[in-house]
């Protein structure tokens, strides 16, 4: 798995240089060689699903797990419309975020550039291998990719197919490898130092062994036990709507209510509204505390007890509690959350300010359903998971989450020496913004990026990618 | 020490709400108490330092760490206006860094937050732990402090007149705790529910160590094996100032020059230039490949091996090799370096685009000395170390670093299933950017961001810092 991991490093160093109109044609590519396999996708696809089927009736495999394997029909031209949607998007790559004068004749600047070389691990659906290539590949990251055994065949299916699309348009077909079993990835997680990220998607077990077998940074999702608050001053009609969505618009979704907290003064009132409101949706089953208990029915509440507030269900159970204030709320959330979303409904916009500016979570709403915790939903235009992470990306994570940056520094000679000495003979740090540089193009004393570049293009075309493609870019003779 | 973790994590929950006015207030107070106790801290310096002393005397210190213990006197000054500078640098946390109205009514802002609590662990210099503390308040981060053995007196004694300090503004003492023993640091690095983030300003190998023994994501840099290339095209007399100023103005610096490679076609004029203007400086010794090697002073030049291309000298020890081109030049760099600072001296544009661009380090420069990879050369004000992480930070780090972000939407009741359902009747995105919304205080939603954050001082001033200071800011009666 060593050589593996170098390879896809030193595919990395080939993509991390391409330009924006390449990245886009790979992904023209991806499409055409989708379509054109789509007949043999679709069979490694049925043959996956027959095992599954087989599976779920032998008990072995949940059935929600057997829904998300299908890659057929509908779901393959939403896979070829995400990838369009991607095209769309700006080059997340070479954006200049700081321009500074340093001093005369010395001029810094931070540009956004690839991370490098991502592990994903993936569960059923094999459709989250192909977007997850496609944000990978816009970003300029070089891919190794673990998907779920059930989906193997059409994970291969996809893969190669992307591959063949790499190579067709003169990029090294080790942006992209598709790995298999455990043995595999406990290999790979070794590799930090051709590794950058591993992303995992999947169980917070996962994410925890993953954290604890290796040196790579991990950014992944913990539990999803969010809460809604119903404050005492809440509008109690868009409380019912707002619960209502959190709960039950896709209760197996990491960003759908857990916890439900709600003011004493207006418990009475609420949680019959909100269990009509319930009733004609799901069947929604609750775990009250003594309070909240008498107004739930009957038939579907049981007593609460304090591991509840801990559980992210993922099913139609949520566990029901009162608190005294804003700030009970505040507290029991910073204590129980997993710190994903959270969202208080309440009418006084002061104590929606305290909630939203003490909440310690990746996002924090104001009468507004939990649900749209989602990088589609914030505006990305796709999304590679949600992070709870505290650290490089939280909440929905769209290409700004798959870049870094790196710092360009020009001067003519300039020493650290000629800063230091005596007062009055030396340099003097002027520290200024540069306006008007956004892109790397911009930058003066680039020669003419968009050449390089386009150097860059020609000779991946004419030749398959090792670092040597990038030969003749050397100094002119 | 879960619980000492325990109690940071409850600080940063009260550190994470305060105003730039009271961090502002705690920087001040911090110099006072300083001041105030300048002479004990003076005094445990001094005992530390004679310790030291004698141990150097025996051989188990090395003289460079023992200088770097020393706070008394001007050393003392100017961890003084350390704190000045940082104080002047504007608020880094409630920056609005994304503003996306997501559909009418629906409005979505991404606002900078402290990442919560820090674990640094710093060596021999007490007057880190100072400017780290100084970074860590101004960004609203709580911080565990382990720092040398060596330093153990000077650093209790700077510690705790931090500590007096935050209680002086109302804040939590243990906003910034002090930890001592490596069976401390064993115990906290497995507390990865309430520590976010670990910075070891120390070797290769403690930071590897540490990310061995952890979940907790890790900023650090691996050695600085840094490299400046002197390409055919080169202005002779600008690369010999480069040079010198890369290797011998701190020759123990990660960011000094431990690889030259040199154009052929410059080897000749350029090496005797570059030995004579060492030779005025420091007594630099030379590994040298078999081309080079003829061209440098006898004495002072030995063949190089494979291995001295991977080595962080940290003296006055260089590597010197010949490269046929700029593409061998970033191929060696890509395989060999730790991914630092890289200099090109030539005169050539489209050499040096093309050696920016490709080099895969955190700084890439052109004709200026690697010397200038630090926080406070990049106009950040101060740093917290130098990352060669790929993710979250990399290069000098300052405040952004120690920052990351929430995102807070603002509706009216509004729900995931809205959007869905029939396409005349569902809502729709609109995801068009909001403008004009740069801080917090902009937000339109916000009733007064201002007033929360002035009670929550208010508040502060008058009670000792647990959760329950803010439990006025509940909801009015």
């Amino acid at each position: 798995m060593e050589d593996v991991a170098k390879r896809a490093r030193a595919a990395a160093q080939v993509l991390g240089g391409v330009s924006l109109e390449v990245k886009n044609k790979a992904l023209e590519a991806f499409k055409r060689h989708l379509v054109a396999r789509r007949a043999a996708i679709e069979e490694a696809n049925a043959l996956d699903m027959a095992a599954a089927e087989a599976a779920v009736k032998d008990g072995k495999l949940s059935s929600s797990l057997f829904k998300r394997l299908d890659v057929s029909g509908a779901k393959f031209d939403s896979l070829l419309a995400g990838i369009d949607d991607i095209i769309k998007l700006p080059d997340p790559v070479g954006q200049i975020t700081y321009a500074n004068k340093v001093s005369e004749g010395l001029n810094l600047y931070r540009m956004t550039c690839p991370i490098g070389v991502l592990l994903i691990i993936y569960e059923a659906r094999p459709d989250a291998g192909v977007q997850i290539a496609a944000l990978a590949m816009k970003s300029g990251n070089a891919l190794l990719l673990k998907g779920g055994k059930e989906a193997q065949k059409s994970n291969e299916a996809l893969i190669s197919a992307m591959a063949a699309a790499l190579s067709e348009v003169g990029l090294p077909a080790d942006c992209i490898q598709g790995v298999d079993g455990r043995t595999a990835v406990a290999e790979l997680l070794s590799q930090d130092k051709y590794i950058d990220l591993v992303i995992p998607r999947g169980s917070n077990e996962l994410v925890k062994s993953i954290k604890d077998a290796s040196r790579i940074p991990v950014l992944g999702h913990a539990d999803g036990i969010c809460a809604v608050y119903v404050d005492e001053h809440a509008d109690l009609a868009k409380a019912v709507k707002v619960c209502v969505d959190s709960k039950t618009q896709y209760c197996a979704a990491c960003n759908s209510m857990e916890t439900l907290l709600v003011h004493p003064k207006v418990v009475k009132a609420f949680l019959p509204m909100l269990a009509e409101g319930l009733a004609s949706k799901e069947e929604v089953h609750f775990k009250a505390d003594s309070t909240c208990l008498p107004h739930l029915p009957a038939d579907k509440t049981e007593p609460a007890v304090e591991a509840d507030f801990f559980t992210e269900f993922l099913c139609h159970t949520m566990a029901v509690k009162t608190v005294e204030s804003v700030d009970a709320a505040i507290a029991h959330i910073n204590e129980h959350s997993s710190g994903h979303t959270e969202s208080i409904v309440t009418e006084d916009k002061v104590v929606a300010d305290t909630f939203l500016r003490r909440i310690d979570s990746a996002n924090v709403y104001h009468n507004a359903s939990t649900r749209f915790a989602d990088g589609f939903r914030y505006g990305f235009g796709a999304e590679v998971g949600i992070s709870t992470n505290r650290i490089h990306a939280r909440g929905p994570v769209g290409l700004e989450g798959l870049v870094i940056y790196k710092y360009r520094m020009y001067g003519d000679g300039h020493t650290v020496a000629d800063f230091c000495g005596p007062e009055e003979k030396r340099r003097k740090f002027v520290h200024s913004r540069i306006e008007g540089v956004n892109r790397v193009e911009d930058i003066p004393e680039v020669a003419d990026e968009a050449a390089t570049s386009k150097l860059a293009s020609l000779s991946l075309k004419s030749r398959l990618g090792t670092l040597s493609c990038f030969q003749f870019l050397g100094p002119r003779a």
